[in-house]
């Protein structure tokens, strides 16, 4: 398996994942890149743009190719919707035509759940039209569609994940990925918790290493292709989370309340069946069990 | 009104029904371009990519930005899926930028019923999930939901029509802009026409000036917008289309026949009750009555 994104939130736990069930990992990562991740069980490439021979050697070989880097998220893609054509589109077909020149069997996309759908009312199952109004989802659904063409154009399978709020250990506030990490920042630092919107403003929080064990499913079969949100089918508004937060750690802080930013969706929850039919066993980790350990991890990172 | 693409095939009719409807027509054209279409009712202006600053001077005072300018074709898009990120996504971008920075009130986008919904069986209606696998449904499909974002961004209204298989004349071979001016030039010089598919490769052939004259109608309320499928609801299969040639054309020729082209859709009919309702007088053109004068179009234009 070839990983972009590996030393990343996501990527590092589906690198884990994909380790633990014996698979063999490559992970691509950008030319002077120092991994958050680095795993001695892990071959680290450097690679950057427009380098396509360079590319085509190392797909040589691979069976799978999972796609999690990403350069922008959705507040920077808000702000700068160029970045998702000129860096996030662009470079996803450059290793896409990469990889089917070299015969790769099977793609693996972490798209995104709480963006490509737009705005829905309760829950969002996989065939309702997407709506995308925030260019990071335009260009997640975008790179979706250009798998259906590889897939089209040369028999690759693909299974594209569309993941709902990821949280867990090794999520970055620099990177602004979630709400979670930058309230625990802000909770650390003595600060008060920005809170955008109220109860209508829901998601469907989806522990991380539950996102890497479900696409790791994903490689048991590389002659079927799907799409699958990725979520708990369960709704938190960030006034439950803030309330979560508030009996699960072991800090008080205060709140301060402003209304939802006009790049967020009101809601979003996701329909999970699709996933469940497939590991019809697995039973999600629960939130409320899971932010007093996330914490931990915050501080334990931050010292 | 300012157009992009106003000395090409759509959009040279579209200027004819906004001048015909008293509109002042500004037609953005890339420098050193000769329209084909020079017409000196029209201000052209000669604009290049990457120019903002003069393309910040030039939308100031427009009103409605309609767009048909596109790099590519679907054969084209789908050998060089790269111009459509590179060319069409990041241009209609930059030019819808500078429409929100000057104020302008509402975009017309000539989107694509023939490639942006995939394959369908029988009528396709607006509300479907598009499901698009060749690049140039798959660029105009990201341009519609980067207008959404400007809309949302910024409150400009958007219409979006997505137009089936326009005909008529001023259609170039050259452009490989549809079947009908490929075999009328095969039939020109006395080769046989080429036939990709068969009884159910259907298509939804529209005169272009019924596509021009119900996007001008677009320009009536400025503060609506509405994606409409631009399309007569009749599917023709690429055989009865060399009967119709056959019947209304004053020149025998010899048929070859193909497989259908993997970059095609089977069937792509467009729903048209949605522009119909806004326009309930309308009466599209038949395509067997406008064959011999889009034949002695395309012989006026050759001699």
């Amino acid at each position: 398996v070839l990983v972009t994104g590996g030393t990343g939130f996501v990527g590092s736990h589906f690198v884990d994942a994909a380790l633990a069930a014996g698979h063999d990992v490559t992970a691509l990562v950008r030319a002077g890149t120092q991994g958050d991740h680095n795993d001695d069980r892990v071959n680290y490439i450097e690679h950057d743009f427009d380098q396509p021979e360079a590319l085509a050697a190392i797909m040589t070989h691979q069976d799978v190719f999972a796609h999690f880097a990403w350069a922008s998220d959705p507040v920077e893609g808000w702000c700068n919707p160029s970045i998702e054509v000129e860096a996030n589109i662009r470079l996803s077909i450059e290793l896409f035509e990469a990889c089917v020149a070299a015969g790769v069997k099977k793609i693996l996309f972490a798209s995104s759940g709480g963006t490509v759908y737009g705005s829905y009312e309760g829950l969002i199952c996989e065939d309702v039209v997407p709506r995308p109004f925030n260019p990071y989802g335009i260009g997640k659904l975008t790179v979706e569609h250009f798998l259906a063409y590889y897939q089209k154009r040369s028999g690759v399978d693909v299974d594209v994940y569309r993941i709902g709020n990821a949280y867990g250990p090794r999520q970055r506030v620099e990177k602004k990925q979630g709400v979670l990490p930058r309230w625990m920042d802000q909770i650390y630092r003595g600060e008060p918790v920005d809170v955008f919107g109220g109860e209508g403003t829901l998601r469907d929080y989806i522990h991380v290493q539950d996102v890497a064990v479900l696409m790791e499913t994903g490689l048991n079969d590389l002659a079927a292709s799907g799409t699958y949100n990725l979520g708990t089918g369960i709704g938190t508004s960030v006034l439950q989370l803030v309330q979560l937060l508030q009996e699960n750690i072991d800090r008080p802080f205060e709140v301060h309340h402003a209304p939802r930013r006009e790049s967020d969706n009101t809601s979003c929850i996701l329909d999970a069946r699709r996933i469940l039919g497939r590991v019809p066993d697995f039973r999600f980790r629960q939130l409320a069990d899971e932010i007093a350990p996330t914490w931990e991890a915050f501080k334990a990172a931050r010292i």
